[in-house]
């Protein structure tokens, strides 16, 4: 009998909640001889506040005898700015080699955008997740001072750019559209710009079948939100794709419903699934929080893992559920739960 | 008499269109007591390619002479990417030091939004002109090999972050709602994030009356589409305003209609202003370039030399103008200037 050794992260805030719905609806699409063992991990604020830690070496090796992790969401007010998006985020992205960072944007039936009309929006972005500003590269001389000088420093790789723009092009070649479309700034960051630009090129010969083009960065905003449809696979660095990513989760119905997966596609790691939003404390425990994200990223994981059926059948069951929404009065966290469980195993 | 005198740098595609009908509605705005000097500049894309020259010191030189600079766009397919960008619109930025690049995002009565509903739109961004990742620094080592690295450097300095926060809250301070909103990405870079937010939050304390927020970047682009009005006043780094001000563009009315100043406060150099909108070759030398943008510009110019009734009759004759525009058939780009120098000169 197979088995599905899952390693869970709660977090912080809304995280806890929307999570038990995302594992509601994986116990209930799995095949039954899918052996499920998941090992809760309390990653987050509480622990920092209470230990200092973030994420440990030890913490490190206990994740990494899973095939997957599931986390909620990561943040707190009470934690300066940048420790856990460092100190944990970060750096189990970079510790698990997470280069493909991949989030779908699809405006399903019966969901409201903020744009006008109903646009036709189903794309991808595979944003590369382990260099260019994130890197922690850069730093402070005469801190506090009229004299303070703060860098950052961009690194970018040709190893590191090959592999997700190969990435890329193998998710465009494999759908119906087979477009790609680099977006970058390389009219002013043209070391990394040249070095993106190039690879891409290069990679582009080898699919002769991918319709391929190139915008800048600021331009793709407008294209988001005028022409959403132009777009069906993009490929793009750590920031800019972190930026347009939530742009494009607010025109396809915001991040109630926007998955992500941080992918180490060697295996070598256990990949991340998570939604795009954040702990959101605001309304932490009140059972307002849409576990939509969450059941979308558990769809993901499937998929990562071979389980394309189940991932299919997850997805079926929030369109579905989405396309009945409208009108309802609003339900709750489980509730939400409870009905997508009951369609994934009908 | 008075006297302006004024640099004109039409440059590439619709640029020379579109400055053209700036010019005649300034021409028609400006005080009969008011001596209007112009002299005109070929930089862009031909003499790039006739002298292999974008801009010498001889050029900064003669630009220098005078009051400000309109430039219509520059920029052509025929120039390799980052040519005419750094070695044209970046260096005169740097050279003259405009260090507050203002865009200001107002969606008028009767101008089509892709937003859904008419949201009110009625903010500027302050964006850092002079620093950032815009400084050109950074490199690439083994160019071409599968070991190339490419590293581009943000630059902050608190001398460079404090002067566009000061003058951020100024402007929130003279506008009625009196609100101005830091936007980063503190979490992630951490090192020029501190910087910001430490000089925001120190600067803060002498603007008692002003209220302020941080929102990270990538958040800062969902609110511009699902809550435009909680903004007021925006300041923030080079590369995180650029990509923001095109979607601001794009939601309050499209790049046919924003307007924005590079802006040395100090006086130093003449400031320099201009459509945000390209130089859009598919479309040059056929009359379809919307001048509204260049004419809006051509306001920010005036205010900016003390001439504020001149800079609101162009802004209330563009107001009336797109008040008017929707269910008429599409007018040329010199009809639009003409109407536009009717209504400034009655
Ligand atoms: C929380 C933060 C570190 C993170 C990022 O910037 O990548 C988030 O915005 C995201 O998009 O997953
Ligand atoms: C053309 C380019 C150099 C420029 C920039 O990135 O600043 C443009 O996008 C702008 O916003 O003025």
């Amino acid at each position: 009998s197979r088995s599905l050794n899952l390693a869970v992260i709660p977090g912080d805030g809304i995280g806890q909640e929307v999570v038990a719905e995302g594992l509601k609806v994986l116990s209930a699409v799995l095949p039954q001889d899918v052996k499920l063992e998941t090992k809760e991990f309390d990653f987050g604020a509480r622990r920092y506040h209470a230990t200092g830690e973030t994420l440990t070496d030890a913490d490190l090796d206990a994740l990494k005898a899973h095939d997957a992790i599931l986390l909620g969401a990561i943040g707190d007010p009470s934690v300066p700015s940048g420790v856990l998006e460092r100190g944990f985020l970060l750096k189990l992205r970079f510790a698990f080699d997470h280069h493909v960072n991949l989030r779908p944007s699809k405006l399903l039936p019966g969901v409201a955008t903020p744009l006008a009309g109903q646009p036709e929006i189903d794309f991808v972005v595979v944003r590369e997740g382990t260099e260019g500003p994130y890197t922690g590269n850069g730093g402070t001389i005469r801190k506090g001072t009229e004299h303070e000088v703060a860098t950052e420093v961009s690194v970018n790789t040709a190893y590191g750019v090959e592999r997700v723009v190969r990435d890329a092009f193998a998710r465009a070649q494999a759908r119906p559209r087979k477009k790609l479309t680099l977006v970058h700034k390389n009219n002013v960051l043209t070391f990394a710009g040249h070095l993106w630009t190039n690879v891409f090129n290069k990679v582009a010969a080898e699919y002769p079948e991918v319709t391929t083009d190139y915008i800048h960065v600021d331009a793709a905003t407008i294209f988001l939100v005028t022409d959403p449809a132009r777009f069906d696979v993009i490929v793009t660095d750590n920031l800019f794709g972190d930026i347009i990513t939530d742009l494009a989760a607010a025109v396809s119905g915001g991040i109630g419903v926007a998955a992500s997966g941080n992918i180490n596609p060697s295996g070598d790691f256990p990949s991340m699934f998570e939604p795009v939003h954040g702990s959101a404390p605001d309304i932490a425990g009140q059972g307002k929080a849409d576990p939509t994200a969450t059941v979308l990223s558990v769809a993901l994981l499937l998929r990562h893992l071979g389980h394309e059926d189940e991932a299919v059948r997850i997805e079926e069951a929030v369109s579905a559920d989405l396309g009945e929404r409208g009108g309802l009065p609003a339900r709750s966290t489980s509730e939400i739960g409870d009905a997508l469980a009951v369609r994934v195993a009908g």
